[in-house]
Protein backbone atom coordinates (compact mmCIF):
# COMPACT_ATOMS: atom_id res chain seq x y z
CA UNK A 1 0.00 0.00 0.00
CA UNK A 2 1.36 3.29 -1.22
CA UNK A 3 1.59 5.69 1.45
CA UNK A 4 0.02 9.34 0.79
CA UNK A 5 0.32 12.53 2.95
CA UNK A 6 -2.99 12.18 4.82
CA UNK A 7 -3.20 8.13 4.55
CA UNK A 8 -6.32 6.30 3.62
CA UNK A 9 -8.43 9.29 3.84
CA UNK A 10 -6.74 10.44 0.17
CA UNK A 11 -8.80 8.76 -2.39
CA UNK A 12 -7.89 9.22 -6.14
CA UNK A 13 -11.14 10.32 -7.96
CA UNK A 14 -10.19 8.60 -11.40
CA UNK A 15 -8.95 5.41 -9.54
CA UNK A 16 -12.40 5.55 -7.93
CA UNK A 17 -14.13 6.01 -11.31
CA UNK A 18 -12.33 3.14 -13.26
CA UNK A 19 -13.63 0.81 -9.89
CA UNK A 20 -17.09 2.12 -10.55
CA UNK A 21 -17.50 1.11 -14.09
CA UNK A 22 -14.87 -2.61 -13.80
CA UNK A 23 -18.09 -3.10 -10.82
CA UNK A 24 -21.16 -2.35 -13.21
CA UNK A 25 -19.36 -4.46 -15.77
CA UNK A 26 -18.37 -7.83 -13.47
CA UNK A 27 -22.38 -7.24 -12.00
CA UNK A 28 -24.00 -7.16 -15.05
CA UNK A 29 -21.66 -10.24 -15.79
CA UNK A 30 -21.74 -12.42 -13.30
CA UNK A 31 -24.29 -11.03 -11.15
CA UNK A 32 -24.04 -10.18 -7.28
CA UNK A 33 -24.11 -13.95 -6.13
CA UNK A 34 -20.83 -14.68 -8.05
CA UNK A 35 -18.76 -11.44 -7.95
CA UNK A 36 -15.94 -11.64 -6.28
CA UNK A 37 -14.04 -8.20 -5.11
CA UNK A 38 -10.48 -10.02 -6.65
CA UNK A 39 -12.23 -9.96 -9.93
CA UNK A 40 -13.34 -6.03 -9.77
CA UNK A 41 -9.50 -5.18 -8.75
CA UNK A 42 -8.42 -7.05 -11.46
CA UNK A 43 -10.76 -5.99 -14.25
CA UNK A 44 -9.59 -2.32 -12.84
CA UNK A 45 -6.27 -2.69 -12.47
CA UNK A 46 -5.76 -2.05 -9.10
CA UNK A 47 -5.30 -4.01 -5.93
CA UNK A 48 -8.03 -5.18 -3.65
CA UNK A 49 -6.81 -3.01 -0.87
CA UNK A 50 -7.86 0.02 -3.09
CA UNK A 51 -11.18 -1.50 -2.85
CA UNK A 52 -11.74 -1.66 0.86
CA UNK A 53 -10.12 1.89 1.13
CA UNK A 54 -13.42 2.70 -0.24
CA UNK A 55 -15.97 0.65 0.79
CA UNK A 56 -16.39 -1.07 3.66
CA UNK A 57 -17.41 -4.83 1.41
CA UNK A 58 -19.68 -6.06 -1.25
CA UNK A 59 -22.72 -4.46 -0.49
CA UNK A 60 -21.88 -0.95 -0.16
CA UNK A 61 -19.24 -1.41 -2.96
CA UNK A 62 -22.03 -2.53 -5.20
CA UNK A 63 -24.45 -0.18 -3.91
CA UNK A 64 -21.84 2.76 -4.52
CA UNK A 65 -21.57 1.90 -8.21
CA UNK A 66 -25.20 1.46 -8.78
CA UNK A 67 -26.38 4.81 -7.22
CA UNK A 68 -23.57 6.62 -9.58
CA UNK A 69 -25.93 5.25 -12.74
CA UNK A 70 -29.01 5.89 -10.28
CA UNK A 71 -29.24 8.71 -8.55
CA UNK A 72 -27.97 11.58 -11.38
CA UNK A 73 -30.60 9.99 -13.74
CA UNK A 74 -33.65 11.73 -11.69
CA UNK A 75 -34.04 14.79 -13.38
CA UNK A 76 -35.82 17.96 -10.99
CA UNK A 77 -38.77 18.92 -13.21
CA UNK A 78 -40.24 22.36 -13.23
CA UNK A 79 -42.12 22.50 -15.99
CA UNK A 80 -45.01 24.67 -14.46
CA UNK A 81 -47.40 21.73 -14.35
CA UNK A 82 -47.78 18.38 -12.75
CA UNK A 83 -48.24 16.59 -15.98
CA UNK A 84 -45.33 18.24 -17.18
CA UNK A 85 -43.25 17.26 -14.51
CA UNK A 86 -44.57 13.58 -14.23
CA UNK A 87 -44.12 12.85 -18.07
CA UNK A 88 -40.27 13.43 -17.12
CA UNK A 89 -39.88 11.50 -14.68
CA UNK A 90 -41.81 8.87 -16.56
CA UNK A 91 -39.50 9.03 -19.36
CA UNK A 92 -36.24 9.32 -17.04
CA UNK A 93 -37.29 6.06 -15.35
CA UNK A 94 -37.92 4.15 -18.69
CA UNK A 95 -34.27 5.48 -19.96
CA UNK A 96 -33.01 3.99 -16.90
CA UNK A 97 -34.52 0.43 -16.83
CA UNK A 98 -33.62 0.16 -20.35
CA UNK A 99 -30.09 1.41 -19.66
CA UNK A 100 -28.14 -1.68 -20.36
CA UNK A 101 -26.05 -2.04 -17.05
CA UNK A 102 -28.99 -1.01 -14.82
CA UNK A 103 -31.69 -3.76 -17.20
CA UNK A 104 -29.29 -6.56 -16.17
CA UNK A 105 -28.15 -5.75 -12.57
CA UNK A 106 -31.66 -4.18 -11.01
CA UNK A 107 -33.58 -6.66 -10.77
CA UNK A 108 -30.36 -9.25 -9.92
CA UNK A 109 -29.55 -6.74 -7.32
CA UNK A 110 -32.80 -6.48 -5.53
CA UNK A 111 -33.66 -10.38 -5.90
CA UNK A 112 -30.38 -10.49 -3.68
CA UNK A 113 -31.46 -8.00 -1.35
CA UNK A 114 -34.75 -10.42 -0.52
CA UNK A 115 -32.04 -12.72 1.59
CA UNK A 116 -29.59 -10.24 2.10
CA UNK A 117 -30.65 -7.42 5.01
CA UNK A 118 -27.30 -5.57 4.89
CA UNK A 119 -27.46 -5.02 1.03
CA UNK A 120 -30.63 -4.11 1.20
CA UNK A 121 -30.36 -1.40 3.52
CA UNK A 122 -27.81 -0.16 1.48
CA UNK A 123 -29.50 0.00 -1.56
CA UNK A 124 -32.31 2.13 0.09
CA UNK A 125 -30.09 4.46 1.97
CA UNK A 126 -27.66 4.69 -1.70
CA UNK A 127 -29.82 4.30 -4.68
CA UNK A 128 -33.62 4.26 -3.23
CA UNK A 129 -33.88 7.35 -1.09
CA UNK A 130 -31.51 9.55 -2.71
CA UNK A 131 -33.47 8.73 -6.10
CA UNK A 132 -36.81 9.52 -4.27
CA UNK A 133 -35.41 12.81 -2.78
CA UNK A 134 -34.52 14.09 -6.33
CA UNK A 135 -38.08 13.36 -7.48
CA UNK A 136 -39.40 14.74 -4.36
CA UNK A 137 -39.73 18.20 -5.23
CA UNK A 138 -42.03 18.16 -7.84
CA UNK A 139 -44.57 16.34 -5.32
CA UNK A 140 -44.18 18.98 -2.82
CA UNK A 141 -44.75 21.86 -5.09
CA UNK A 142 -47.92 19.36 -5.85
CA UNK A 143 -48.95 19.53 -2.18
CA UNK A 144 -48.14 23.23 -1.75
CA UNK A 145 -50.87 24.10 -4.82
CA UNK A 146 -52.99 21.96 -3.35
CA UNK A 147 -52.85 19.77 -6.05
CA UNK A 148 -51.82 16.03 -4.41
CA UNK A 149 -54.45 13.44 -3.40
CA UNK A 150 -52.07 11.26 -2.15
CA UNK A 151 -49.03 11.54 0.45
CA UNK A 152 -45.76 11.62 -1.74
CA UNK A 153 -44.24 8.54 -0.39
CA UNK A 154 -47.32 6.64 -2.39
CA UNK A 155 -46.51 9.36 -5.35
CA UNK A 156 -43.29 8.13 -5.44
CA UNK A 157 -44.04 4.42 -4.96
CA UNK A 158 -46.97 5.04 -8.14
CA UNK A 159 -44.06 6.56 -10.36
CA UNK A 160 -41.24 4.01 -10.54
CA UNK A 161 -43.09 1.40 -10.26
CA UNK A 162 -45.10 0.74 -13.25
CA UNK A 163 -42.21 0.37 -15.89
CA UNK A 164 -40.47 -1.53 -13.56
CA UNK A 165 -43.48 -4.10 -13.34
CA UNK A 166 -43.80 -4.00 -17.00
CA UNK A 167 -39.72 -3.85 -18.21
CA UNK A 168 -38.19 -5.59 -15.57
CA UNK A 169 -40.37 -8.62 -14.24
CA UNK A 170 -42.72 -8.93 -17.20
CA UNK A 171 -40.13 -8.50 -20.16
CA UNK A 172 -42.74 -7.31 -21.90
CA UNK A 173 -42.39 -3.97 -24.44
CA UNK A 174 -44.45 -0.72 -24.26
CA UNK A 175 -46.96 -0.19 -26.92
CA UNK A 176 -46.70 3.14 -28.59
CA UNK A 177 -48.14 6.19 -26.69
CA UNK A 178 -47.50 3.66 -23.47
CA UNK A 179 -45.54 6.59 -21.36
CA UNK A 180 -48.46 9.17 -22.67
CA UNK A 181 -50.75 7.17 -21.23
CA UNK A 182 -49.45 6.45 -18.14
CA UNK A 183 -48.95 10.10 -17.23
CA UNK A 184 -52.27 10.49 -17.83
CA UNK A 185 -53.37 7.74 -15.41
CA UNK A 186 -50.57 8.72 -13.03
CA UNK A 187 -51.94 12.38 -13.28
CA UNK A 188 -55.66 11.12 -12.13
CA UNK A 189 -54.17 9.05 -9.59
CA UNK A 190 -52.44 12.14 -7.72
CA UNK A 191 -54.38 14.54 -8.21
CA UNK A 192 -57.40 15.93 -6.07
CA UNK A 193 -59.92 16.44 -8.39
CA UNK B 1 -38.51 -46.87 -16.57
CA UNK B 2 -41.83 -48.37 -15.68
CA UNK B 3 -43.99 -49.43 -18.39
CA UNK B 4 -47.56 -48.04 -17.99
CA UNK B 5 -51.11 -48.96 -20.06
CA UNK B 6 -51.00 -46.18 -22.01
CA UNK B 7 -47.48 -45.11 -21.46
CA UNK B 8 -45.95 -41.40 -20.85
CA UNK B 9 -49.10 -40.13 -20.81
CA UNK B 10 -50.38 -41.35 -17.42
CA UNK B 11 -49.22 -39.38 -14.85
CA UNK B 12 -49.82 -39.93 -10.76
CA UNK B 13 -51.16 -36.42 -9.88
CA UNK B 14 -50.13 -37.15 -6.48
CA UNK B 15 -46.73 -37.26 -7.53
CA UNK B 16 -47.17 -34.38 -9.73
CA UNK B 17 -48.20 -32.70 -6.30
CA UNK B 18 -45.07 -33.71 -4.33
CA UNK B 19 -42.42 -32.70 -7.17
CA UNK B 20 -43.88 -29.03 -7.11
CA UNK B 21 -43.77 -28.98 -3.53
CA UNK B 22 -39.78 -30.06 -4.09
CA UNK B 23 -39.48 -27.67 -6.30
CA UNK B 24 -40.49 -24.92 -4.97
CA UNK B 25 -38.68 -25.87 -1.84
CA UNK B 26 -35.61 -25.91 -3.79
CA UNK B 27 -36.26 -22.32 -5.44
CA UNK B 28 -36.79 -20.75 -2.10
CA UNK B 29 -33.58 -21.98 -0.81
CA UNK B 30 -31.29 -22.50 -3.67
CA UNK B 31 -32.62 -19.83 -6.30
CA UNK B 32 -32.96 -20.88 -10.03
CA UNK B 33 -29.28 -20.68 -10.99
CA UNK B 34 -28.40 -23.26 -8.96
CA UNK B 35 -31.50 -25.41 -8.92
CA UNK B 36 -30.69 -28.76 -9.82
CA UNK B 37 -33.02 -31.38 -11.45
CA UNK B 38 -31.42 -34.11 -9.28
CA UNK B 39 -31.70 -31.87 -6.35
CA UNK B 40 -35.41 -31.70 -6.54
CA UNK B 41 -35.83 -35.52 -7.77
CA UNK B 42 -34.00 -36.06 -4.25
CA UNK B 43 -36.34 -34.09 -2.57
CA UNK B 44 -39.58 -35.31 -3.80
CA UNK B 45 -38.54 -38.93 -3.11
CA UNK B 46 -38.89 -39.72 -7.27
CA UNK B 47 -36.26 -40.55 -10.05
CA UNK B 48 -35.60 -37.55 -12.88
CA UNK B 49 -37.73 -39.62 -15.29
CA UNK B 50 -40.36 -38.37 -13.69
CA UNK B 51 -39.98 -35.08 -14.33
CA UNK B 52 -38.83 -35.17 -17.52
CA UNK B 53 -42.04 -37.27 -18.19
CA UNK B 54 -43.77 -33.97 -16.94
CA UNK B 55 -41.65 -31.12 -18.01
CA UNK B 56 -39.27 -30.57 -21.19
CA UNK B 57 -36.70 -28.86 -18.68
CA UNK B 58 -36.06 -26.46 -16.13
CA UNK B 59 -37.79 -23.41 -17.18
CA UNK B 60 -41.35 -25.42 -17.94
CA UNK B 61 -40.85 -27.16 -14.25
CA UNK B 62 -40.09 -24.01 -12.57
CA UNK B 63 -43.15 -21.82 -14.03
CA UNK B 64 -45.45 -24.93 -13.76
CA UNK B 65 -44.86 -24.76 -10.13
CA UNK B 66 -44.78 -21.18 -9.50
CA UNK B 67 -48.32 -20.98 -11.74
CA UNK B 68 -49.59 -23.01 -8.34
CA UNK B 69 -49.03 -20.89 -6.52
CA UNK B 70 -50.01 -17.71 -8.54
CA UNK B 71 -52.70 -17.97 -11.07
CA UNK B 72 -55.09 -19.59 -8.61
CA UNK B 73 -54.18 -16.64 -6.20
CA UNK B 74 -55.97 -14.56 -8.20
CA UNK B 75 -59.64 -13.78 -7.17
CA UNK B 76 -62.54 -13.18 -9.83
CA UNK B 77 -64.37 -10.34 -7.50
CA UNK B 78 -68.18 -8.84 -8.51
CA UNK B 79 -69.12 -6.82 -6.12
CA UNK B 80 -71.22 -4.32 -8.10
CA UNK B 81 -67.89 -1.69 -8.19
CA UNK B 82 -65.01 -0.95 -9.87
CA UNK B 83 -63.72 0.59 -6.61
CA UNK B 84 -64.92 -2.86 -4.61
CA UNK B 85 -63.22 -5.06 -7.54
CA UNK B 86 -60.05 -3.41 -7.07
CA UNK B 87 -59.81 -3.54 -3.23
CA UNK B 88 -60.03 -7.58 -3.76
CA UNK B 89 -57.35 -7.79 -6.49
CA UNK B 90 -55.12 -5.16 -4.42
CA UNK B 91 -55.32 -7.43 -1.42
CA UNK B 92 -54.97 -10.30 -3.27
CA UNK B 93 -51.88 -9.07 -4.60
CA UNK B 94 -50.52 -8.25 -1.56
CA UNK B 95 -50.88 -11.82 -0.53
CA UNK B 96 -49.60 -13.23 -3.16
CA UNK B 97 -46.49 -11.20 -2.87
CA UNK B 98 -45.99 -11.85 1.01
CA UNK B 99 -46.79 -15.54 0.46
CA UNK B 100 -43.22 -16.51 2.07
CA UNK B 101 -42.92 -19.11 -1.08
CA UNK B 102 -43.68 -16.51 -3.32
CA UNK B 103 -41.33 -13.66 -1.77
CA UNK B 104 -38.58 -15.46 -2.23
CA UNK B 105 -39.02 -17.17 -5.75
CA UNK B 106 -40.43 -14.31 -7.94
CA UNK B 107 -37.68 -11.48 -7.64
CA UNK B 108 -34.98 -14.05 -8.36
CA UNK B 109 -37.23 -15.96 -11.56
CA UNK B 110 -37.90 -12.57 -12.97
CA UNK B 111 -34.88 -11.66 -12.64
CA UNK B 112 -33.27 -14.88 -14.28
CA UNK B 113 -35.58 -14.40 -16.47
CA UNK B 114 -33.56 -11.16 -17.90
CA UNK B 115 -30.29 -13.35 -19.20
CA UNK B 116 -32.91 -16.43 -20.26
CA UNK B 117 -35.29 -15.54 -23.09
CA UNK B 118 -36.95 -19.20 -22.61
CA UNK B 119 -37.32 -18.85 -19.05
CA UNK B 120 -39.27 -14.71 -19.55
CA UNK B 121 -41.08 -16.83 -22.29
CA UNK B 122 -42.47 -19.47 -19.91
CA UNK B 123 -43.06 -17.36 -17.15
CA UNK B 124 -45.38 -14.65 -19.49
CA UNK B 125 -46.67 -18.11 -20.79
CA UNK B 126 -47.78 -20.15 -17.75
CA UNK B 127 -47.59 -17.40 -14.51
CA UNK B 128 -47.96 -13.57 -15.87
CA UNK B 129 -50.93 -14.48 -18.63
CA UNK B 130 -53.18 -16.92 -16.97
CA UNK B 131 -53.13 -14.16 -14.04
CA UNK B 132 -53.97 -11.36 -16.01
CA UNK B 133 -57.03 -13.83 -17.47
CA UNK B 134 -58.08 -14.19 -14.37
CA UNK B 135 -58.23 -10.53 -13.24
CA UNK B 136 -59.43 -9.66 -16.70
CA UNK B 137 -63.14 -9.95 -16.82
CA UNK B 138 -63.38 -7.33 -13.73
CA UNK B 139 -61.61 -4.53 -16.20
CA UNK B 140 -63.95 -5.52 -19.12
CA UNK B 141 -67.03 -4.87 -16.97
CA UNK B 142 -65.79 -1.52 -16.22
CA UNK B 143 -64.80 -1.09 -19.92
CA UNK B 144 -68.81 -2.10 -20.81
CA UNK B 145 -70.21 0.30 -18.00
CA UNK B 146 -68.08 2.82 -19.96
CA UNK B 147 -66.17 3.41 -17.00
CA UNK B 148 -62.82 2.75 -17.93
CA UNK B 149 -60.37 5.55 -18.85
CA UNK B 150 -57.16 3.28 -19.62
CA UNK B 151 -56.56 0.10 -22.35
CA UNK B 152 -57.30 -2.95 -20.01
CA UNK B 153 -53.24 -3.88 -20.79
CA UNK B 154 -52.55 -0.58 -18.77
CA UNK B 155 -55.39 -1.38 -16.06
CA UNK B 156 -53.44 -4.76 -15.48
CA UNK B 157 -50.13 -3.33 -15.10
CA UNK B 158 -51.28 -0.43 -12.49
CA UNK B 159 -52.73 -3.45 -10.63
CA UNK B 160 -49.67 -5.44 -9.98
CA UNK B 161 -47.10 -3.16 -10.33
CA UNK B 162 -47.19 -0.79 -6.90
CA UNK B 163 -46.64 -3.53 -4.26
CA UNK B 164 -44.56 -5.32 -6.69
CA UNK B 165 -42.31 -2.48 -6.36
CA UNK B 166 -42.61 -1.25 -2.49
CA UNK B 167 -42.68 -5.39 -1.29
CA UNK B 168 -40.31 -6.77 -3.57
CA UNK B 169 -38.09 -4.05 -4.83
CA UNK B 170 -37.61 -1.66 -2.24
CA UNK B 171 -38.05 -3.76 0.67
CA UNK B 172 -40.66 -1.33 2.69
CA UNK B 173 -43.32 -2.46 4.81
CA UNK B 174 -47.04 -0.89 4.28
CA UNK B 175 -47.87 1.54 6.21
CA UNK B 176 -51.00 1.71 7.89
CA UNK B 177 -54.12 2.08 5.39
CA UNK B 178 -51.26 1.95 2.26
CA UNK B 179 -53.64 -0.53 0.33
CA UNK B 180 -56.67 1.64 1.07
CA UNK B 181 -55.27 4.97 -0.04
CA UNK B 182 -53.89 2.92 -3.11
CA UNK B 183 -57.20 1.30 -3.77
CA UNK B 184 -58.16 4.98 -4.37
CA UNK B 185 -55.58 6.15 -6.40
CA UNK B 186 -56.09 3.37 -8.58
CA UNK B 187 -59.63 4.42 -9.00
CA UNK B 188 -58.69 7.47 -9.96
CA UNK B 189 -56.40 6.22 -12.32
CA UNK B 190 -58.44 3.74 -14.31
CA UNK B 191 -61.68 6.01 -13.96
CA UNK B 192 -63.42 8.36 -16.96
CA UNK B 193 -64.10 11.48 -14.70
Amino acid sequence: MRRTPTGAAVLQPAKTASITTAVLEELAESGYGRLAMEAVARRAGVGKSALYRRWSGKPEMVTAALSELSVPAVPTPDTGTLRGDLRVLVEAVHEWLTHPLIARILPDVSSEAVRNPELADALRRTVGDPRREMARPVFDRAVARGELAVDVDLALDLVGAPLYWRLSVRHVPLTPGYLDDLTDALLRALSRS
